[in-house]
């Protein structure tokens, strides 16, 4: 039995105490400022307000303010916050431990010279004695709280470290490859969430244009298609590994079915411009929004320094346009196809 | 305007003729000994069977024994057989003709030494004086017909006729992509039939053990991201180019939600045996079991020889034993993630 705690109790970082609860570990889940009540919740009811289930008998529940409680005798910390929180992460909470870290935080940092970065190797290069290892690959937090079988990558620097997270957290349900490509792999599973939104415009364009429910897949698989050939030459690019694309792949599948995501680009696609749709979705704050325009903003860097051709991401390109120009929805179609 | 006729009146041979038609040309569609119904349908009602609307009009029907009237003519031959159909097709049709050649049939042949090949090439060795294109990439015949947006990929050896071909039938919603890789492509879109069944085994397999028709997607984007891995794999191993890796995802996504194969494959999730599933299915033939068996056969020839691993093929070798062997469906789930 170990001690985990997670700092962050949004959707994710609470599902990750199914397994662990499961497999007997005693789980700390820390809400952040903006998790008050989350924890209040789960201190009162037992449950999670989105999830359809109660958490795991035995858990225990810590507000931000008793982060030195719930850090003490902690052998590891699972970091459940956004991409809006690491550098509050990094603030508040790494100065205060010792032990590994393992996030499922998705997102890239842009450097001024247009070099995107993964949020462990930004975390490590400040807490170089910390070990920072992630998770990553086609995981919906719901579906894990349901216990459906599920197949995520671990990545980290460590093989010994890896191996101890897999103990801790793998059970019947929850498998876990582990990557020592953390750069490949959160850079993968990063990028989905913009072309998981392309993807979604579609869906939105079909109802548009035929004003039915009928299912439409030429669409979404052709955009699938290019969005998946547009990662793999970011990945190639960012200096990735080879079996990240797979895991891309593979959340990009799940991601364009759930969430606020594709709620986003379902409006977009049927006409909305991006300040319309916002207000609809009452201005969440979305990870598909963030990485799409500063992985935008990077190409059009890597561009003019001749790294690369902005005729090869036509459809990051004109996502991008929707979020940061207003322009409407209009996809590209034969700029994917031009030779 | 050209003369094109199609030899194969299935729903794929039968949905071209609406990017042809709408650009004018003049469509022979030739019904096999198979189609009888459907050429008699189409003079009749103007209909095919299986579509929801009508043919475009224009349409010039034949049926098998009007096959020399049909070519007399043509400028190109389009081939929309099924895989069963090539040795007919080989025997039949292309002793008659001169012209280029357009194949929409999906699947690979299987040497005695283990060697894939695609049927263009294998027509191209029989019929040297021959010109052989084929069609790939993520389209489904009704959406075709409806006139959804869809993006395909032409694959051919002389450039010059690729852009005519793209000529003929690209549309404002026909997006086509022209490829020099024939068997890359002809590779990726006949092993996504077999891997697209491997996905559907998890919507049955869901439904068998939560009883319920919530979206479960986590299981389906693990074999997703694992079939990806393995027709990667078979596709580096056949030599082929990169790019059709991606038409290859965007087919493997259409066809996990349409069809027969998604059928089948749900009543082996479900807990039937193939002949189970089979019998409700009225036995219909399906290019996934025929693509299944022939690459797994392929694939145990190589391991043999020490050119692969059969533990890189966990998903191809499961659902091979479920159509070949009578197993039960059962994920072998830490198979994919072994190291």
């Amino acid at each position: 039995m170990s001690v985990i705690a997670i700092v962050g109790a949004g959707m994710m970082g609470s599902a990750l105490s199914f397994p662990l609860r499961e497999n007997g570990h005693e789980v700390r889940l820390v809400g952040t400022h903006l998790d008050r009540e989350i924890i209040s919740s789960g201190r009162k009811t037992g449950r999670h307000p989105k999830f359809d289930r109660d958490f795991p008998a035995g858990m225990k529940y810590f507000q931000i303010e008793e982060l030195d409680e719930a850090l003490a005798g902690a052998e590891l910390m699972v970091s459940g916050v956004s991409s809006f929180g690491v550098d509050w992460l990094a603030e508040t909470v790494l100065p205060r431990i010792r032990v590994p870290v393992l996030s499922v935080t998705k997102g890239l940092s842009l450097g001024e010279e247009g070099n995107l970065a993964d949020f462990p190797s930004g975390y490590a290069a400040r807490f170089p004695g910390l070990c920072f290892n992630a998770v990553g690959g086609p995981c919906t937090s719901y579906e894990l709280v349901a216990g459906d079988q599920t197949v995520v990558t671990f990545c980290g620097p460590d093989p010994e470290a890896l191996a101890w997270l897999k103990g801790l957290f793998a059970t019947p349900s929850y498998h876990i490859r582990l990557s020592a490509d953390v750069r490949g792999t959160e850079a993968a599973v990063a990028l989905k969430n913009g072309y998981a939104l392309g993807i979604a415009l579609s869906v939105g364009l079909c109802r548009r244009q035929f004003k039915n429910e009928t299912l439409h897949f030429n669409s979404q698989a052709a955009l699938f298609e290019q969005g998946l050939k547009e990662m793999a030459a970011l990945l190639r690019l960012m200096g990735a590994g080879e079996d990240c694309l797979f895991t891309g792949a593979g959340d990009l599948y799940v991601t364009v079915y759930g969430g606020r995501t594709r709620k986003l680009g379902i409006l977009l696609g049927e006409g909305d411009t991006f300040a319309q749709a916002m207000a609809k979705l009452d201005g969440v704050t979305l990870e598909s929004v963030a990485i799409t325009g500063r992985v935008a903003e990077a190409v059009r860097k890597w561009a003019e320094k001749g790294i690369c051709s902005l005729r090869d991401f036509p459809l990051l390109l004109h996502v991008d346009g929707i979020l940061s120009e207003g322009r409407k929805a209009d996809i590209p179609w034969e700029d994917f196809v031009r030779a």
